[in-house]
């Protein structure tokens, strides 16, 4: 079972990743671009244990306290049924 | 217009980082995580010209010489009407 996490920062939050990709990208002739901002992806493959609804409540529990930082970042828990 | 990027380690590649959070994980009480992969996740915010297939184009040329490394990362590029 692959679940899926997007952590990215919020966007009251200044991402200075994204700003250097963006002036990259206007540098390189595309001006197009207005505004990039930067996350990390995750794709986490789970032993299927039955029970869905605990393994997504201990992964909730891992993406604030292990995967982001609440203070400046937002994260999006995706599970395969969802997907689908 | 908001273009969505996904780069990933190939799935030949060691992923230490994501080794890392696995070992974290399973420290933190969460056996089940079989295999974690970590990649980048970026969302580009696009002045709408009217020329959408030019646009992809020169995206994914971005994409190769700069915001992925193609000898040990994958890309994939979602257009707004491909997600809808």
């Amino acid at each position: 079972m692959k679940v899926k996490v997007f952590v990215t920062p919020k966007e009251t939050v200044l991402d200075p990743q994204g700003a250097a990709v963006r002036e990259a990208m206007q540098h390189l002739g595309f001006a197009a671009a207005r505004d990039v901002r930067i996350g990390r992806y995750l794709e986490i493959d789970l032993v299927d244990n039955g029970d869905v609804a605990a393994q997504e409540k201990k992964l909730r529990e891992l993406c604030r306290d292990l995967l982001s930082n609440p203070v400046i970042e937002d994260y999006r828990l995706e599970m395969p049924n969802e997907s689908k």
